[in-house]
């Protein structure tokens, strides 16, 4: 147990740090009771880098998103600070410090952790950036990971719902050894950034189970063999020994003491708990105390991310992941998700609402989407006569495939913004009923819901939530539930308390039933559902290739 | 030949009146070269009244558009002695008046013509008004004439493309008499508003040729007969003959002279030569210079209509109608048509655009139109990943279904306002080459395609479909073509030509070869419409029928 622990149990803090697509954003929390003492948040200079790059103003194709490392340390250098000064705490107090990462965020380093794009001569090499998450250019990787991992029947694919995502490490990794193979050749680590940032922090490499497991394809103690990668391409044949092995740490253990430089960038003190690095949806589960089985999360936000615990494993369709220990350890970390949620929303109310809309917004002081949320929140169920695909970012659960787009049907001369946005915010809840019942289909019973997110607080959204599902949701409590649940597992690193379930019991908090659905809303949107699925299938299971045809021509025609 | 043609004919004018959606347009032009002396426009008061009647702020029911008669009356008020003054015309001048009107738009009345809704006792009754064009509430009453027509193998039903429309007379009538049986009996004449306006310019009721044949279902001589229409409903078995039938007026003829009150409304002769009532898309054919066999004629506005003449019958499957001498006497007159066109690109425009789209317009004295035309006039082909179906009016030809709606695939996070507008452009030119395919598949030649109507100068629309068609197009020059079209069926009801083609070639005026296909882009436009006729024949053709689901449940969750 560590001694400032000890000397001042009732003080003790630790800091937890949220690193999101935009921004990182830091919290204070009191080790005995979760109280969040004060909060900061730094944005990213460079954002998400999906146009041209920063360094020589070069285009990007279709479908890139990267981002710059230094915007990562950015965050450790003034968030930590800030909420040390705004919460008036001591840095002695401090005891720990932990954090989450979009995932799978992903880049190249050297053998000292060194990102490539900061090496001299690589600046202007996309493939030396961090691909973020929602990086979508390495479909066709993923479909020859997939296509090859079926013919050989490679034991880890049922874990991963029958397909790997584009999104994920091996994905990324494979399209930057076809598209640049010199940037490949130098790559000694290829590490997830949530690992990434630990390295910074306490100065060694570690590698997570979580990340390990969702984001790279480690299962039963194994990666990839290296017959089956080298038949995605010879050169590739070492790429999970050479690049990425390295053995893992368990969730909430202490992956290292704060080095000298990071405590000079923080404020902190050298040699606190830093704890292993973790995801910004898992972390969460801590904050929102669903770390039982069956207590399913939704951290909903830009996308939405679905983790659950389960006592064993069983093969759902379309999920992302099953990581043994991959949520707390001893129990099975069930992970699905839906790649666009609020970004979708976004794209409706920030690019097609007319004049009277924004006006009327800024007249009231209120935002776009809350006018467009006024508007539709008195329509009867089905009453816009709308069916949506919610695919604007491809679909992760339970289709996996990022080449699908999103569809709107039921369009007349009378549909109006409002009707537009309510059809995109249904077509999300029932992208979640899919989900739902794709795991309980599967002998994984969803016990209950909890929702976490930006998104939790939105009453016109939950309420359709609520209904579609029919079931009543729970609601975590904090804010900044991921750096709130990153803080609770840097509690554990620095012994603290005794485990991940005693910590969220201590520290995490949520009100329970804060949302119920209206039995007859839940039966009218069965008929909805049962559209929706129609589409789902028709467009995402293989009866028409449509939205696949259209990518092929989009991408065909602005390439050339 | 009337005494003022002898008397000095190279000063002879005739005037045309077009009764349109919104508002009526008068030509006056010189017979001898067709020369537009003057226009004027009255809009109607009360324009589509289709959310609550006038008369008692009722509300009304979904797909209801209903109109004011005195609304058309105020049209010859007004707008003739307007072109009269503007023209600096003398009316002795003026030799004879033709009109032609949207249809199918019909309306009962008296057997003197007094519509009832003008009635003591009947303002308040929806059905007692003219039914406009794009009234849609009638597609159970069309589905029954169909069912019904099909089982016992009608024989006028291959005239209608195996399907008679909601928009069409018998549709409204059933309606009428389901809904509302009491106006249903006081009905004495269910004709076409039309006839209706002859009726009011000189005093005894026609019925012409065109919308007998195209609105009504009068084929080879007759009508429906009476166990046809009593398999619909027992009371509905004499609605030909006691309300519908008359002798048919050819095309061109002179229905009868001016009278006395007329006259007084309008400050025309008393007795100069009323043509036969006609229909706007059919009498732009005499301006359009499309009167011979395989000229085709689309007038493009907020629907499409297609008109050509053929040398005889051929089935044409979804086409609207053949009808012999419905263009012109002598000929079969094919009829097709878009039921939602510029009116599509208008709900994206008026509804969808951002405050800095509409700030670019303002800011440079132009329409979001022009805007949005502007962004993506540069795009190449499929490059913004989309295809839409045209269908937020339903589909006219070739499904004949205004149950469905428009459906928008390929969307992301990336689309803006100007890729959909774009899409939609493309889609209903999709639709016209739908329709030209059908005639072509049908042995039915189209040799050419002439353009009218308010699209026809907009060279982003016309450019797109020149190359989604592959083919030049011809531009009718008027823009007032519909009245120019029936100011030369007055010149011929007057006695001025000797017939309409004779007149068409003297009085229209086209520029052939306006607009030119680029053979990239056409081969490119190939395949983003096989996918377009892929979800065309998935959604239209019975694949599915969610789009008739959602329009049920809508229809249901609104009225309950």
């Amino acid at each position: 147990m560590n001694a400032n622990v000890s000397a001042n149990k009732d003080d003790a803090v630790v800091i937890g740090i949220d690193f999101g697509t935009l921004s990182g954003r830091a919290v204070a929390v009191r080790v005995r009771d979760g109280a969040e003492l004060a909060t900061a948040v730094h944005p990213y200079e460079h954002g998400v880098v999906s146009e041209s790059l920063p360094a020589t103003g070069a285009p990007l194709p279709p479908d890139t998103a990267l981002q710059v490392p230094e915007d990562y340390r950015a965050v450790l250098r003034n968030a930590v600070p800030k909420v040390l000064a705004a919460g008036g705490i001591a840095p002695e107090r401090v005891i720990g410090i932990g954090t989450d990462f979009t995932a799978c965020t992903v880049l190249p380093t050297t053998a000292t952790g060194v990102p490539l794009c900061e090496l001299p001569g690589f600046a202007g090499r996309p493939h030396a950036y961090p691909k973020l998450w929602k990086h979508h250019a390495a479909q066709r990787e993923a479909d020859d990971i997939n296509d090859l991992a079926r013919r050989r029947g490679e034991p880890w694919l049922p874990r991963y719902g029958g397909r790997i995502s584009s999104e994920w490490q091996f994905a990324k990794g494979l399209q930057v050894l076809r598209e640049d193979p010199e940037v490949y050749d130098h790559t000694d680590r290829w590490i997830e950034a949530a690992d990434w940032i630990i390295w910074q922090l306490c100065g060694r490499e570690t590698r997570n189970v979580c990340t390990a497991g969702y984001k790279g394809i480690h299962q039963d103690g194994a990666w990839p063999g290296r017959e089956y990668l080298a038949g995605l391409d010879p050169r590739f044949a070492r790429f999970a020994e050479d690049k990425i092995a390295h053995p893992l740490s368990q969730l909430g253990d202490r992956a290292g003491g704060l080095t000298a430089e990071a405590a000079a960038w923080t404020g902190l003190p050298v040699g606190i708990a830093v704890a292993v690095g973790n995801v910004d949806a898992h972390v969460t589960a801590a904050a929102a105390q669903t770390v039982a089985p069956g207590q399913m999360l939704a951290v909903m936000g830009t996308s939405t991310c679905h983790v659950m615990n389960g006592t064993g494993f069983a093969e759902v369709p379309g999920m992302c992941g099953a990581v043994r220990d991959g949520i707390v350890p001893g129990l099975w970390g069930y992970e699905a998700g839906q790649s666009g949620v609020g970004d979708i929303f976004g794209w409706l109310a920030d690019g097609f609402a007319p004049p009277e809309y924004v006006r009327e917004a800024r007249e009231q002081g209120t935002t776009v989407h809350d006018v467009l949320s006024r508007r539709a929140a008195a329509q009867p169920v089905g009453g816009h006569g709308l069916v949506a695909l919610d695919w604007h970012s491809g679909n992760r659960s339970v289709l996996v495939d990022h080449d699908l787009s999103g569809v709107i049907a039921g369009l007349t001369l009378a549909t109006r913004p409002e009707d537009v946005y309510r059809a995109l915010v249904e077509a999300t809840a029932f992208g979640t009923r899919t989900i739902l019942d794709a795991f309980e289909g599967s002998g994984v019973p969803v016990a209950e819901l909890t929702l976490a997110g930006g998104l939790k607080r939105n009453a016109f959204v939950t309420q359709i939530y609520a209904d579609v599902l029919g079931r009543p949701l729970h609601v975590a409590d904090s804010d900044e539930a991921p750096a709130l649940g990153s803080a609770i597992h840097a509690a554990v690193a620095a012994g603290a308390h005794p485990d991940i379930a005693a910590a969220s019991a201590a520290m995490g908090s949520t009100t329970r039933d804060a949302v119920l659905p209206d039995p007859g809303r839940t039966a009218a949107y069965d008929d909805l559902f049962a559209i929706y699925t129609e589409l789902h299938d028709h467009f995402g299971r293989g009866g028409s290739d449509a939205l696949h045809r259209l990518r092929a021509l989009r991408n065909q025609s602005l390439s050339s």
